[in-house]
């Protein structure tokens, strides 16, 4: 039933119906319909509405079974109590692809949302209907011009994002273009009463502009399914999951969102640690993880070499990467002695962590510095931690900016090739640093460099990246050692179920 | 030796010296002189400096035993070399009072440093100099016009920050400044030769311009003294505390540092069980968690609402809550009643977390909501959670800004006496939001209303506030059951001991 033509029409329609597209746009809120239009939507779209002849300069269709060709995708946009109705017309029409904006089912827990839940799902299953939602955002496609909000990004990119929260969709697109990450395909599906994350994910597996996978899950299914599909498609696409309502609150606040069973820590864990999918922990956390993925090829281990400037925040770096898991091994002693030769010991530390003012002097001595370090066999990848404050006083940010110019363009040539993210702090209760610091982000960005706000959060997701690497090398090294069939965290349960 | 005398006259120094004061000053760099002049430190001010007459505008001396009176407090910016020759000349003049600003000591691990360091160390003791530093930013008191660094904030406050990095300093105090934060005394200790954290605890315990104390500590010498400072202190005002070097990769860091041993991670988590001390976690978190302690008053439990738009964010929220040890108690079927007067059920979330625009649409629904929330029995404090994007999108900011002045002004007074928080996020890649955030944080921050950018570092502060005044009010209640006399985490240790 879920074929990949199927899922093609619904990514790429190229005829839209949308049921409920009002005359007017209510105050300060261009509807579903607006966005569509707005965003340029290139196909050929149907406003479904019997009170008007003609919405936004379109001739409008009283109902589906009048509009003259098939749709790729209804999108619904009318009361929940309407929605049965609709539905039924999509079935006459036999127009199977639909999304079910309307929120109200069984979410809400309350007695008639429940029992109309039961007849929209009813519907669904006898009339074959393939149905994204209810209580959700739908499909956002950059390439199709196909959005439901306002003013995405109009940029496509090689990451995917199967969210349950319509509210995530919009923040983390928003949040990841502005990392300069862009996407294929966008679908947020809500109450999940046919399609599935599971049926997205083997979509996306098989879809030539997805290269990485990005999921926000209150709920699923089928467990078994989803391990199978995570374990299949992670090897070459990596899969990162933001997992929510994991504990007491979060798991009643889930039920009162999507209408979902979030499932237990431990199940979750496990499927983690199986699957080899990336565990996100919140919606900023999923864009940095996404990336590191998106700008650092493979790495072959988890040595980090941390140079900046601040000994309390060299004396942070270090327990950051501990904590999330990376070494950060002491330099040879040669090694301390060549950097000897342009940083003094008194006020410096140079045993890595690296905190020594003087190497921020001029870009040369950086470029020392990062030769000097990326030949070490010892080290994996680099941190440049910049703390704004101090440099922003040598001039108010000319040398920053040249040193972040240096960065981004040139100094990759001394790394041997091996992985560099910069992080940059402020903290001074002036406006024109963090706005120095948006601009130099910008700048490394553009030019493939990940770029992290604070040492802490670049090392959590290096480590993450690294464990990727190492789960999938030794998956493919050591296959006899990790059967093929693992067992699922848990049986799938008739309806709503928990991993 | 170190009596409260000798604190009050080096944080409140009537005659300063600086010894290394240069002719001028070297580029980008006005040097701790010139930041002493900058800010307008009020006393009488002495170079020292043998080579000239006169060092901008003021009379320079060749050495401290010519100064026509005693000096309050020595501060010595002079090469490590000369620091011993320098210390001298303090016991000759019978100035005991010396901050050594220079590096080069114990902490850089070499042969000849760590002699210097021997030297410097029994010069010291057989003169009976009360030693600030060496490797440290010494002393800023906003109240005498006193630092040695760039541009600190002139307002002073009621937190007092002891602090063994120099860079922790000014990071610190220039982001809580940011948050309103404004300080009493501020020491930066570095490698602590002859005065240790706890000598200035114990100082701020009889400081009363003092209410909170934060701490960076890297190691302490005596340990069973950290804890019978904090845990008298601690009853009366609040210590917050930044441990760092507790990996092991952060211990080497720490040596390299400021030549500390930072002792073991389970002996600290000994130490704040038994000491009551409030843990942070970094710079941020410290000056977070210090906001609730400025703004807040006690609470009686951990039971929260959080009040919010966007129903991803209210899962968050929910299992933010979860894991930081806070309770979200559902609403009772009467409150979620009266709720329904002006909430729909679709599309919103009223349990709690409650996610429902239609309270944000005008002020008078963020009134009800709040009078109705408060006044339930299993609700301890609430945190009204703003996702300015989609509010932005109305008009551009005015009705954002509303909203802010609403709850700056008018909220408190439906609050029963409970504390609140406010929350705010953007995603979107459009710098005007972030500009507005930073401005209704102000307003609020103006007004005493604590402020946290996403819902997760608010939760987390929260928790510790609430641990704190539990853990008080158990200590005063229950005495029998904890004895006077706490079990020492580890004894003392001849020099630079762990805890």
């Amino acid at each position: 039933m879920k074929t990949r033509q199927d899922l093609d029409a619904i990514f790429h329609p190229k005829t839209l119906a949308v049921v409920g597209a009002p005359q007017e746009r209510p105050l300060g809120w261009p509807g579903i319909f607006g966005c569509i239009r707005d965003f340029g939507y290139a196909g050929r779209l149907y406003p479904i509405n019997p009170r008007v002849t003609h919405v936004e300069g379109l001739k409008a269709y009283p109902d589906l079974v009048s509009v003259p060709e098939p749709i790729d995708l209804v999108i619904m946009s009318v009361p929940a109590a309407a929605v049965p109705a609709a539905l039924l017309d999509c079935v006459a029409s036999g127009n199977k692809n639909v999304h079910i904006f309307t929120a109200g089912f069984n979410e809400t827990g309350e007695k008639q949302d429940l029992e109309l839940h039961r007849q929209i799902l009813e519907i669904a299953r006898k009339g074959g209907l393939r149905v994204i939602g209810p209580n959700c955002m739908g499909v956002y496609n950059p390439k199709e011009r196909l959005t439901t909000w306002v003013n995405p990004s109009k940029k496509d990119g090689p990451v995917a994002f199967v969210s349950q929260s319509g509210g995530h969709a919009q923040d983390f697109t928003g949040f990841a273009s502005g990392l300069g990450i862009h996407f294929s395909k966008v679908v947020s599906y809500g109450n999940a009463l046919t399609l599935d994350s599971t049926d997205f994910l083997e979509y996306l597996a098989g879809d030539p502009d997805t290269k990485i996978i990005t999921m926000y899950l209150e709920g699923v299914k089928d467990g078994r399914k989803l391990l199978d599909v995570v374990r299949r498609i992670n090897k070459t696409k990596p899969v990162i999951i933001l997992k929510a309502g994991l504990t007491e609150a979060g798991t009643r606040a889930v039920a009162s969102h999507t209408g979902s069973m979030a499932g237990g820590e431990h199940i979750w864990n496990a499927f983690f640690k199986m699957s080899g999918a990336v565990r996100a922990y919140s919606v900023e956390d999923m864009a940095h993880v996404a990336l590191a993925f998106r700008h650092l090829n493979t790495t072959g281990g988890t040595r980090v070499a941390v140079i900046g400037h601040g000994g309390g925040i060299a004396v942070a770096a270090a327990d950051a990467c501990s904590n999330a898991g990376l070494t950060m091994p002491p330099f040879s002693a040669e090694m301390q002695r060549q950097l000897r030769s342009f940083i003094p010991s008194s006020g410096n530390m140079i045993r890595n962590p690296v905190d020594a003012i003087p190497i921020f002097v001029d870009t040369g001595n950086i470029r020392h510095m990062l030769d000097l370090a990326s030949s070490q066999q010892n080290i994996d990848m680099f941190i440049v931690s910049l703390s704004l404050d101090w440099i922003f006083d040598v001039d108010g940010g000319a040398h920053i900016t040249r040193i972040a110019e240096y960065l981004a363009n040139h100094a990759r040539d001394y790394l041997h090739g091996k992985p560099l993210v910069v992080t940059w702090r402020t903290y001074r209760d002036d406006p024109r640093v963090p706005e120095l610091g948006m601009k130099i982000e910008k700048l490394l960005l553009n030019s493939g460099i990940p770029v992290y706000r604070g040492i802490e959060p670049a090392t959590r997701v290096l480590a993450r990246w690294a464990r990727y690497h190492r789960f999938v090398r030794e998956r493919h090294s050591t296959q006899a050692s990790i059967p093929e069939e693992l067992p699922c965290p848990a049986s799938p349960q008739p309806a709503h179920s928990g991993l």
